[in-house]
C-alpha cells in the first residue's frame, strides 16, 4: 500500500558506530530536544514504577489536571496521548472522514500528511513561500472554508517562524471544520493558547513534554480544546497509551513550569549567539522563534550533513533534495558546549 | 460520529473514594494483570531515565531484538507499540481498507470492533456459542475466505478458553487476507507462535508485557509476523510511542522470561484453587487456560459486581446486560491473599 511514511531519524547507536565515537558523544541536533532533562527524572521514574504491574487509570486525571492548570483550561478540555503524534492521529480519526479533505501548509511537520493519507483523505497544500514562509492568505482562508480539517504548526517546524495571530484567527474563523494547531514549540514563542480555546469551539491546540520541558523520552503529548472536541478525541483513543511512569514524570514537570521556562530562556539566549556565529561563517540563517535554526547552505547541504553526522557524530536535520528545503539544514539549539562543537565542525566542513 | 468506544474501567482513585478505603487497598480483579511486578522495576526505570530529554531511537532495536529472542523469530519480524492496543490499531490501518470487512468472534476483546469501526470498515460477527464458546467452524472458515482481516483472541478474552489448533489453522489457511491473533494470554496456555509465523505469511500474532510479565503499567506490546507484514505495520506507526524507560524495562523482562514463567505457574496453581472454592460456593465457572475465570452468577451478577466494587474496593469485570454475558463476571487470578479476600467477599454477597 503506497502511503507516505515517517522517515525515521538514524539511531544514535548507528551514528556512533559509523562515526567511530562512543554513543554518549553523539549529539542530536536533529530532533529539537532540550539539552537537559529535569534533575529529578530518575528519582520520579523510580517512585512511579512501584505498582507497575497494574494499568494506569484510563482517565489519566492527575496528568490531565496538571495540563489543565498549566494551559489555563479545565481537565475536560484536555486529552493526553503518547506524544503529540498520537493526538495528531486521534484528530485525523475524529475529524477527518475517509474521503475527506485536509489542508496542510508545507513545508511543515510531516506527520500531518501521513495522518491525512492514513485516513484515505485528500491533502490540499497551500504552500509557504520564501522569504518569510507565509502562504497566500486569501488562498488559505478559501481552502479552510472548504475542508474538514486544517493542520497548522505554530511556531512552524521546520522553518522556525511563527504565523501572525491575524492570519491564524482568519483561518479559524473561516474554517468549516476543525483547525488543529500543533504548538509543540509554543513555549519558545511565549504562546498561551488557553484563551483562544475559549473563543473558538473549532480549535484544537496540541502540546508536548518533548521540547521545552526536556522530556522527549517519556512520550507524552496533549490537546486542549472545547470539551465537545475533547470528548470526540477521547472516544477514539485507546485506554492507556502513556506509561504510569511517564504520566507521573509529565505531571511533575507541568507543575514545575518555571524549570521549562528557564530552559526556554537559556536556549533562546543561545539561539541568538549561535545565529551570530553562523552568520559570521557566512551562512544564511532564517529568523526563528523556536529552539532550532533553519540555515541555507546551498548544494553543499547534503555533503555537510553527511560529514557532520557520519564522521563526527553530530546529527543535523537534512531535507529531501527534491523539496523546497533541499539546500537547507536544521540545527537544534542545545547547550553552549554542544553548540560550540557544532560551530567548530561547521567551520571545518564549510571552509 | 457514532462509533463504538472502549468502556474504560473505573479509576482506582474513584473506587477507593466511593468504597471508603485507601487506594492501596483497592484490588483490581478486572484487568487481568499480574499480582506482582519484577522486583527490579524501579531500579531499571531510574537507570533508563538518564538522558530522558532525548527521544528513544525510532527503530527500538534493542527491544525488538529482545522480543525476537523470546518469540523465536528475527528482529525484522517484530513491531513494537504502546501496548498490544497500538498494534491492533496498526493492523487495522495496514490491512483493513475503508469499506473493507473484518471478522470478529464475539464475545471477544472489544478493541477488535473498535479498530474496525475506526477504519469505516464492516464487522462480520461469527458468534461463539455456549457451552464451550466455539463458533460454527464452517461459517467461520467461509467468512475468513471473504474478508480483509480476521481478528482472533487466543486464548480468548473474556471466556478464558482456547480455540483448538486445527480450527485456527483452518482459518489461517482459508483466509483471503490477514489473520491477527491477539496472544495477550499466550504464556498462560503455553503457546509459542514463532513456528506458526514461519509457516503462515498471512498471520500476525500480538503479544504484550502487560499480563504474564507483570508490567501493564509500562504499556508495551508487540507483533510477530512475516517480515513483509512487519514492514507494512512499521510503515503506519509513529516514530516513538514507547517511552525510553518502558523500552528498557520491557527488554530486561523479556531477557528474564523465567520470572514470567514463575508468575504463570503461581497464577495457574491459584486458578485451580480459586475455581474449586468458587464451585464450593455453588458458582458455575467456565474452564479457563488464562489468568482469569469467567463465572456465571445469574441475574444477580450486576448487583454482586457493584457490591464488591463500590462497597469493598474489589473491582471485578462485568458485562453489558444486553450481551450474552450479562449474567457473568470475570475475575482475574491474583495472589493467594488477594484471591482469598475476593472469595470471602463473594461468600458474603451471595449468601
Amino acid at each position: 500500500m503506497s502511503v507516505p511514511v515517517y522517515e525515521w531519524e538514524p539511531a544514535t547507536r548507528d551514528v556512533a558506530a559509523r562515526a567511530g565515537v562512543d554513543p554518549a558523544q553523539v549529539i542530536r541536533f536533529d530532533q529539537n530536544t532540550a539539552p537537559f532533562p529535569p534533575p529529578w527524572a530518575a528519582e520520579e521514574a523510580a517512585l512511579a514504577a512501584f505498582g507497575i504491574n497494574e494499568y494506569p487509570d484510563a482517565d489519566y486525571l492527575p496528568l490531565r489536571t496538571a495540563v489543565a492548570a498549566y494551559a489555563g483550561v479545565s481537565p475536560d478540555q484536555v486529552v493526553t496521548g503518547a506524544g503529540a503524534d498520537e493526538l495528531i492521529d486521534l484528530c485525523a480519526k475524529a475529524f477527518l472522514p475517509a474521503g475527506g479533505t485536509a489542508v496542510d501548509l508545507p513545508p511543515s511537520y510531516p506527520m500531518f500528511r501521513i495522518a491525512t493519507a492514513g485516513r484515505g483523505a485528500t491533502l490540499r497544500e497551500v504552500g509557504r513561500r520564501m522569504p518569510g514562509f507565509r502562504p497566500d492568505d486569501a488562498e488559505l482562508v478559501e481552502a479552510a472554508r472548504q475542508v474538514d480539517l486544517v493542520w497548522m504548526c505554530v511556531p512552524n517546524n521546520p522553518t522556525g517562524h511563527r504565523d501572525p495571530d491575524d492570519m491564524i484567527r482568519a483561518v479559524v474563523r473561516a474554517a468549516s471544520g476543525v483547525v488543529v494547531i500543533d504548538g509543540a514549540y509554543a513555549e519558545y514563542a511565549g504562546d498561551r493558547w488557553g484563551k483562544w480555546i475559549t473563543q473558538h469551539p473549532n480549535l484544537v491546540v496540541l502540546g508536548t513534554l518533548s521540547k521545552a520541558f526536556g522530556l522527549a523520552g517519556i512520550r507524552v503529548g496533549y490537546s486542549i480544546s472545547d470539551p465537545d472536541l475533547a470528548a470526540a478525541l477521547h472516544g477514539r483513543r485507546p485506554p492507556g497509551s502513556i506509561s504510569t511512569v511517564s504520566a507521573a514524570v509529565a505531571a511533575r514537570a507541568l507543575h514545575e513550569q518555571e524549570r521549562a521556562m528557564a530552559n526556554v530562556a537559556a536556549v533562546t539566549a543561545e539561539r541568538t549567539r549561535v545565529r551570530s556565529e553562523l552568520e559570521r561563517l557566512g551562512i544564511r540563517v532564517h529568523p526563528s522563534v523556536a529552539n532550532f535554526l533553519l540555515v541555507e547552505l546551498g548544494p553543499q547541504a547534503s555533503r555537510i550533513s553527511h560529514s557532520l553526522m557520519w564522521e563526527r557524530g553530530l546529527v543535523v536535520r537534512s531535507f529531501s533534495k527534491d523539496g523546497p528545503l533541499g539546500d537547507h539544514l536544521r540545527f537544534t539549539i542545545r547547550s553552549a558546549d554542544e553548540n560550540d562543537r557544532l560551530l567548530a565542525a561547521l567551520e571545518e566542513v564549510t571552509s
